[in-house]
């Protein structure tokens, strides 16, 4: 049946079905708002929009995988503050034409995302729009008082990364050309696993500084260095590349991690005494490898990248969908 | 200049110097996530996205107004559940052409409704997209432990309006007819004012249900019915309908008092001994009027409405913006 059949309340009251009943305490789905709870103290709150033709493609994307990744964008940024992810609500717009089965799947790849870190999809709204666009809003629960912010980070400090850089890119590159065999780089680009874990692993070794790897490894660590007064020095050599030995894709797999996107890591820094057994700390409790790529500079210095021993400016750049 | 120029970075640099430094202990655009502060115990949390030629017509709205109602229908929200607005984060989705000032400007207009309510805007998205798209989601405080939901109305209770209704759907048709003699009717519709002082002052006498007037009046009193498992009896002569006269419009306006949707007035409900007294201390606290304008009854009774000494069924219709 389409949605534009279905109505409004008849979409509501599917939604309350399907979201089950809420935790102890809790309202969800059916009222003015949703009623949450929430730690004393400070809670961390973000929202972020996806857009038919801007963020995906519905000949390359189903609607699990983009239910998934509308909630693992937000999981990852409340990972890049060192916090949990709690509670979510949905706003989506949609063609009435949509088949229900089509908007319940979508949901359904929300729920999964969520439910793998604990969280929950408490509430939204939808409305008809002709084109498709997701917006959720987030929020999560801080580390007791320690937040990470993009601004810590001093000179001396280790530059780290986990996981591996380019694989979201590449895995776009192969949807686009059709080639079906390297599932693992396509599922990055439409699954990212958010670093919750990985960030909760972190806690104890109080990085000075942490963002997630959204715009590109380069624009990214641009951003803690802009919010720092800070400049870095990257080795390329210690960089973790994806792999793409093998694959049919004509492209640099450096430029893909410096500057691809989408990889939804973590880049931290951290006193340098501490990255060892930061890495140490977060590859035993989740097995998810973590790099030491580089170290913070004075901001005078700028960015650099060293690649087979010379030493070159790193661009800060990264994917700009504003930009016309 | 155009957004396209100015790139996404640009724009979060010109958000963040309007938006102005944030709360002491709170941290806004410019990280991840933002940070904000939380009571203890439980949030509210809620949703609403606007959609250019479904919610709104730039012909007939600024992005002042734009902005400012973005916000409202979402603070609305907070102030149906008994509670206040505390921080809101806003994602957009705009065509790259449009001008950075008036991107400001619809800013501007969501951060004038919070700050009348001593909330803020503290982050955000913007992604480009073909259609206009303004999605807020806000948070707010409960009052204690008091929350106010739909659920609780029970035969005997008192049903009770603030405000006027019809106001928002007449403000509409005279925009749309170019009619410019009652701007107060044009700026219901345009910049609702959300009922939270009204709430709050109807706090002590505990009412049993709450919704705002979003979808229309009939239509938001069904909400309340079907998730109390009640019926309704109104009588028609006691609605606060918005006086119409001398304005040239073909419309009954008992016909949108009922069906009209978007006043944004809190319709609640209580126990009869507590109407007229719960009526008078909103009415001293905001100057806003209170009509008592019908009962709570059996559920099997279903919805009725009194007219001139007739009694017929009230038809639970609002706009329902997904059927085609």
């Amino acid at each position: 049946m389409r949605l534009g059949e279905v109505g409004e309340f008849g979409l509501i009251a599917r939604l309350r079905e399907l979201a089950g009943p809420p935790a102890s305490g809790e309202v969800w789905a059916g009222d003015d708002t949703a009623v949450v709870r929430a730690p004393a103290g400070t809670i961390l709150f973000t929202t972020d929009i996806m857009v038919e033709g801007v963020h995906f493609d519905l000949s390359l994307t189903g609607p699990e995988d983009l239910g998934y990744k509308a909630m693992a964008v937000n999981v990852s940024d409340v990972a890049a503050m060192g916090g949990t992810p709690r509670r979510a609500v949905a706003a989506i717009g949609v063609r009435p034409g949509i088949e229900m089965e089509w908007l319940e799947r979508l949901y359904n790849g929300m729920r999964e995302c969520a439910g793998e870190f604990d969280a929950a999809v408490v509430g939204g709204d939808v409305s008809r729009s002709e084109c498709l666009v997701i917006s959720v809003a987030l929020i999560g629960n801080p580390a007791g008082r320690l937040v990470v912010l993009r601004n810590g980070a001093r000179p001396g400090d280790a530059i780290c990364v986990t996981g591996a850089l380019g694989a979201s890119a590449a895995g776009y590159r192969l949807l686009r050309a059709g080639i079906k065999d390297r599932p693992g780089l396509v599922q990055a680009h439409l699954r990212p696993k958010a670093r919750v874990a990985e960030a909760v692993a972190l806690r104890r070794q109080l990085p000075s500084a942490m963002i997630d790897i959204s715009d590109g490894f380069a624009a990214d660590l641009g951003h803690i260095c802009e919010e720092s007064g800070a400049g870095a020095v990257v080795d390329a050599a210690k960089l973790p590349v994806v792999s793409l030995d093998g694959v049919e894709l004509d492209c640099d797999p450096l430029e893909l991690a410096l500057h691809g996107g989408e990889d939804y890591e973590l880049c931290f820094t951290i006193a340098p005494g501490r990255a060892e057994a930061a890495a140490h700390a977060i590859t035993e409790a989740t097995s998810t490898p973590v790099a030491i790529v580089g170290e913070i500079v004075d901001g005078a210095e700028g960015m650099k990248l060293i690649v087979d021993g010379q030493t070159k400016d790193l661009e800060a750049k990264g994917w700009d969908h504003l930009k016309s």
